[in-house]
């Protein structure tokens, strides 16, 4: 099943490792404990929207952004994967 | 503040009136209580990600959908409005 909690953490996650900073850094910045931000990266507890705010904050990127990045994972997640077949072999 | 949860609300609202169903036969296919919906409708309260799911099923929309309208609303809301300079007046 398809989970906000789980692609808002993967895209959040993706941006922290792409920014090559550190859980401790980027918890420290948006206030947050690091386990609760170790917790949301992996999709395993719900970001409330305040705190959601502060990790995007402390991360240098709006909430537009993280959310536009978040609903096309999930677009591409929702399309049925292409069957290729395989003509030669049938 | 821009936040997720009333944006997803407003959304949610938005795609119910549009279809012209109550809260109640709404909460009613999606198995949550009339006042859950009600309160997540109104941007009170933060959605779980599994019974955000079950909302959008009631609703016959996919998450991806959901999300890329609040993914807009959300940018919308962060461009500075355009201040307009009446030359004429000045």
């Amino acid at each position: 099943m398809t989970l906000l909690r789980t692609h808002l953490g993967s895209t959040l996650r993706s941006a922290r490792v792409a920014q090559g900073r550190t859980l401790r850094e980027v918890a420290k910045s948006a206030r947050v404990s690091l386990g609760y931000l170790s917790e949301v990266e992996r999709g395993q507890k719900e970001a409330s929207s305040e705190l959601l705010n502060s990790i995007c904050s402390a991360l240098d990127l709006t909430l537009g952004t993280v959310l536009v990045d978040v609903a096309r994972q999930i677009k591409i997640s929702e399309t049925p994967a292409l069957i290729v077949v395989d003509e030669a072999a049938a």
